[in-house]
């Protein structure tokens, strides 16, 4: 099955429930997605405000002045910073204020000081007309009451942070951090290598799924290494279904265990397996599955094969899950330093190593591109996507890469 | 100043101390910027693998194997997976193996089982020649004792962690979160607006750079908000200097408190202000200083220029603090949807809203560029920055942009 096809059939099976969600205070809120549409109560800035350093005006007052014919007016006042004005502006009359404070009744512009002079004590000069609502920056003018100021689904940075605060919201209510539960299987797995255990593999895919979940948002759950038996696999698939809202399983393909993992979920429950094969290098032996409403990832035990599956399927799942669309991963535009060649009819993953240089950005890709190599993926810093359709990409060429990590100069 | 002086003036006056290291375990290091290059002592894989499903063979005994003419071996066992095999494949001979087993000695290829048929018990034929060393993942293909497999200075991702998992390394020593201490000034400050304090502001600036901070990876400290007074700003500070590695203040530059920053950074010690007015719009009043080693960023009041100035000067100072390079900020293409001018001479930031369309990236300028409007950062997820010596960017232009946020389909 093609990828697309694989993930469409995926995202049909899940039950269109509603992302679950909690509460919390803005304070903890980077990075979360939000649950609910953000309508502003309040006008920003509450009062009319000066960005400038000068004098407030009636804009009719000075509507004629020039250096050869300055508008001369009576400063009736100052305008404090944090303090409301009691002074009023009557024609003829000004009041000083600075950046950041409010503009007093009676006055429609800011003349900045720079446009000024003192002729003598009590008095300005002003030599240049000015537009009204010129210098101010107006009671509503960033945010008005009713305007929907971030969208459900929206991933909050840094700044929404601070319009948040500015409006006076406190609480939010936030997508749940999906639980990824993860399992490795395999009787050739140990958590650490030891002396004399040249034969066993140390497990790291429970180590990088984990990060990975962590990285989207998610809240791993590790639930341990599984022997090649139906009753370990089985149990544990049992727990992490019950538990979490996606599990993920990661085992070699290979002969005599092929088929446990499947097997096991066929006995979970109904809809059992929906995908098991595809289109994809690496990644292949990926199995989809939706049980009991949870969405269930069979990916291959080599590392590289399974970040690259859970990049393909774990990502817009949890996105789904947390409400939002697929996460932006960074694509770059880069020349291709060597020529690479992918399966027709498969979609193929080529890890390159970007750089910058005065040419631009090329991406050159890793000479090793088995899936058994991790350093395929740790000395890269890129993907190249090469479609099924194609049979691939020529040296030269612009492609488009998908970051992942820092790129050198 | 233009913004490229004031950045190396402020780096050139940093000590070139090292940056502070800690020793972590490896589970908690996902974005962590490593202190140490990792040498790997170890050969990954560790002894030979087989890649596939099939049979070890010595390659010369099938070197004319053809499906008219194949060579028929004994099966003289099988390598289980996860255990090292005690056979020997002698010429004539093979040994079942499964994807990940170990390669038993003698051979120097495995068949897939595919080329291969069973024309009775205990014996197989080859079909197709082999070259040495096919469908074997070699002893330390992926990494051989004495590797550099990751640098100094490498921001820790996913795949590092399952690699240095594979390795056996536990602990890492790791730079240091720098401890960002972020002081707000300004007697219009408050931090909850309540009702009839309309003439007030809310503090939004030690949100934002906090939020800004940690995902720098580093540490915000905050100290709350300082009046406009030189005994309170001068405390504070000193407190920060002490207990932090950065010290960030803002403040408007509104007359009256103009120099009050720099007043107090010119007491703190030696060798006080070294920039103040940056050729940038915004964040013009933006000053630069290194006091006892430590470097202080004045930034303005308005958070929109806040942000601006802690993106351009305060990266790069938590990066050098780190050890790493300058974080890499997705910079994508795209189309500018209407024309963008900027002050000549000044470098300008426009924040945009970046869109995917049909026909690639559309990069819409916000209509209020005003830094008094913080919905110009909020509703952007874009920057495009107009170079000191350029006028601006037509439309149509295809211009880089920073993205800061997720890109909408």
């Amino acid at each position: 099955m093609k990828v697309d096809d694989a993930l469409r059939t995926l995202l049909q099976a899940l039950n269109s429930s509603k992302p679950r969600t909690e509460s919390i205070s803005v304070a903890r809120a980077l990075g979360r997605v939000l649950s609910e549409d953000i309508v502003s109560k309040k006008f920003l800035p509450p009062v009319d405000r000066s960005v400038v350093d000068g004098y407030a005006v009636r804009s009719s007052d000075v509507a004629s002045a020039t250096v050869a014919q300055p508008s001369t007016l009576n400063v009736v006042g100052e305008s404090r910073i944090g303090e409301v004005p009691r002074v009023e502006v009557m024609p003829g009359q000004t009041v000083a204020v600075a950046t950041g404070s409010v503009v007093p009744r009676g006055a429609d512009a800011v003349v900045m000081i720079e446009n000024t002079r003192t002729p003598e004590v009590g008095r300005i000069s002003v030599h240049v007309p000015i537009l009204p609502g010129k210098g101010i920056s107006k009671k509503g003018e960033d945010v008005a009451p009713g305007a929907l100021v971030l969208s459900k689904g929206h991933r909050l940075r840094s700044q929404d942070l601070g319009l948040l605060r500015a409006l006076g919201i406190t609480k939010l209510r936030v997508a749940k951090p999906p639980r990824i539960g993860i399992i490795s299987t395999g009787n050739e797995l140990t958590n650490l290598a030891r002396r004399g255990d040249a034969a066993k593999t140390v497990d790291v895919n429970r180590t990088v799924l984990s990060a990975m979940s962590l990285e989207l948002g998610a809240q791993p759950v590790d639930f341990g290494i599984a022997r090649d038996s139906e009753c370990e696999i089985l149990s544990l698939m049992r727990k992490a279904v019950r538990s979490c809202d996606i599990v993920i399983t990661t085992a070699g393909s290979s002969v005599g265990k092929k088929d446990l993992v499947p097997k096991c979920i066929n006995k979970l429950g109904k809809p059992e397996m929906l995908v098991h094969g595809i289109a994809m290098r690496p990644s292949l032996p990926t199995g989809l599955a939706v049980v009991n409403g949870k969405p269930i990832l069979s990916l291959p035990g080599v590392p590289v094969s399974a970040m690259i599956a859970f990049r393909v399927f774990a990502r817009p799942l949890v996105a789904r899950l947390m409400g939002n669309g697929v996460p932006a991963d960074p694509v770059v535009k880069a020349v291709l330093k060597q020529s690479i060649s992918g399966q027709e009819g498969h979609r193929t993953f080529v890890r390159v190593r970007l750089r910058r240089t005065q040419q631009g950005l090329v991406a050159e890709p890793l000479p090793i591109q088995r899936s058994s190599v991790l350093m395929s993926m740790v000395a890269a810093n890129g993907i190249v996507v090469i479609p099924e359709d194609l049979a691939g990409f020529e040296a030269g060429r612009e492609v488009d890469v998908t970051v992942m990590g820092d790129i050198e100069t």
